[in-house]
């Protein structure tokens, strides 16, 4: 993949979290990948959206150290390159400051699977890391909140779960390109604030029975999947 | 009816629920019916709102057999055929994922009708399905949401109640034709949002006085209705 | 006053409303009156906000009689009417279905004052109407809503609480004009959404002190108001 | 620094609220000071954001003096004075009422620390003022507020909490300028939300861990801070 189409895509990517409302400011990050240079392209720290242009988006090898672009890289670099060295299929992360998303990582509750909309996208509940211990914030504090995203996928299929919430901090998601991953954060705002009001409404509600998860996110997802125009197989 | 103006007013009907805030990306879906041909037009599957234009409305017949157009159909049209089969004064049929309304449906409550803009549309609560059984989510899925739809209102009136909530999934509305169906939907997706807040202020909130009820649901419908310009008789 | 300017700013009234967010399709209605003519301007029944012309308003004597205009007044009218016989002051009257406010009507609970934004446009809480009975609903029912607002206020200055919950309804508000009543129906609705997210922190939480109540409400109305541009005196 | 700057970057400041919808008609008001002149600029009363002009900018000395512009200055003048008297670092004041700091005003509940967002900015839990006193209410009231934030703030840095809340009123925040102290008026906002939304989910959240908290406020700030682009040692 060129670069510059790498850095158009993730570009693009960003701002689609502007244009959903996810955004703040300049809260917010999305980055993309190529595995074959081993490069990763992700948005400057702190300058706005709508100041951004395909040139700003810094480009860095696997070990954060910056091999094209004048800006800084976002402070969060350190998080999305450990993503990527663990989750191999995945080609984008996104990390938002999402009102909802936020309040369930704030809460530290994971975002049970109230119905088919969630269905779709996250098989079963979008988990919640653990803390991190004052030893992993005090040193390398960014590369450790990727570690304990890892570390909470131990048991997970990332490919089946494109998300996290990161406990007392925010969401962040992944997919297969920057475009995924940051419609995978849209998504996961929508869910977590229809989670939201579910709760409000009956706080013991349950999640959806198994049968209906795996019928909603098999349309979707895997050989037989039978939703849209693309035949997936 | 022209199949070109039922397409038109398909597809006029699907843009209406983004205008009015309550589809995310491709989510929903709108078709109407022509009785007299026996023929369905519904949304293409998985295609972006702001691309869809009049030809890419998939008409099909009443056994979910694309008739016209290159398109697949939605994958909820079996949901919709069966609607049509068994409602027999409905003309269209709008399927959303709106906010407040997919709350109700995934903390499986019927909305109470707690005041007159409910009243004014919806006769008593908006019912929420029972859950499909493993059997029926296994085979023919979404035929069998219809179904389970169907069976909701073997005591109810289709044309008093004009839509339901599928328990775990989301609302689905209908009307006598598409721009009905759709109009529903937001209206519904308005009393859910009315309700929920109700609920929030006062969590043992007792529904309007069947008197009030009647005098705002006959005042916009049947023989006697003086709401608006033209008389209804 | 000319009829042509009542007309005039009534649908300019009407139409604040829309640009507010108060208003879904053709819910709700403003009129003003013109004490002097004894007329009363009226949003028509049922007309679609983005249509309305000035020509659409409808003129209405005091009995309910349309003098100018060829379509139907609102059905609500008869409200409006009861409401300018009985508060002298009053010269525009709104009526909606916003959102929290017809929430807080659902649940039947006044809208205490719980801050100085509250304070600085209605004195104490914002009331609700008893329910109708069963004989004022069957026949003059909109009339009736009107008496029932007023029985309300036997206790209470319209001009100091220019605005009510109607049971199960929603909000009725005024003003000495039309621009005011949907000045204040827009006010109501934010007061309404702030008392709804202050129960929500702190169930139990008080009204403000006596005191700070006075002083912002003082400080806006009557002879030693002390805000804005204009000496009010 | 000229007058002529300072009353546009107020103004600036002013429609920022606006464009981040902090503001329902003439609510809130943003000031700058010129230190060395010992001037403050600040919007007008009661006038309309739409209209607001450089030029109706009011210029007023320390003691409340209007020195330049013929408009009446914001009656909430006086509070801003005493913040610069007693704040020595800060050049900007903002005050709203938006929905959700204002709650948590009404509430009468600090805003407790739930994230790494509110950590970027507030270090720990944004206080509520005590009651005015009915004393402080009847006489110099708006100066008496602006006494009772510093009362709140004598063992808490304002350079390091740029916000309070006004018990059963609303907020006010602060900044190096006037830019800054809205732009603080905005993120409490969103600050207030989420932490709104976290008591929903779960009303006994606790908030975030103090090493964690340390590492985001010291990331943004103080000699080590590494984010965004400028080093700011």
């Amino acid at each position: 993949m060129l670069l510059k189409t790498l850095r158009e895509e993730v570009l693009e990517a960003n701002l689609e979290l502007v244009r959903r409302g996810l955004v703040l400011y300049t809260f917010g990050n999305v980055s993309g990948i190529s595995r074959q240079d081993a490069l990763v392209a992700i948005k400057p720290s702190g300058v706005p959206y709508e100041e951004l242009k395909p040139e700003h988006i810094v480009i860095s090898d696997l070990e954060g150290r910056t091999v094209e672009g004048t800006l800084r890289p976002s402070s969060d670099l350190p998080t999305h390159l450990e993503l990527y060295k663990h989750f191999p299929n995945i080609g984008g992360v996104a990390h938002t400051h999402s009102e909802f998303a936020t309040a369930w990582a704030q809460a530290r509750k994971p975002i049970p699977c109230f119905g088919t909309t969630h269905a779709d996208y996250f098989y079963g509940s979008v988990p919640v890391t653990p803390e991190l211990t004052p030893e992993e914030i005090s040193a390398a504090y960014e590369k450790n909140t990727g570690v304990v995203i890892c570390r909470t996928f131990a048991q997970i299929d990332p490919d089946a779960v494109p998300g996290v919430l990161v406990a007392n901090h925010a969401p962040f998601c992944w997919g297969k390109n920057a475009a995924e991953a940051s419609h995978h954060a849209v998504v996961l705002e929508y869910v977590a604030r229809m989670a939201y009001y579910t709760v409000g409404i009956r706080p013991e509600a349950k999640p959806l029975a198994q049968e209906l998860h795996d019928k909603h996110f098999l349309r979707k997802h895997g050989s037989n999947a039978y939703y849209g125009q693309v035949n997936k197989k």
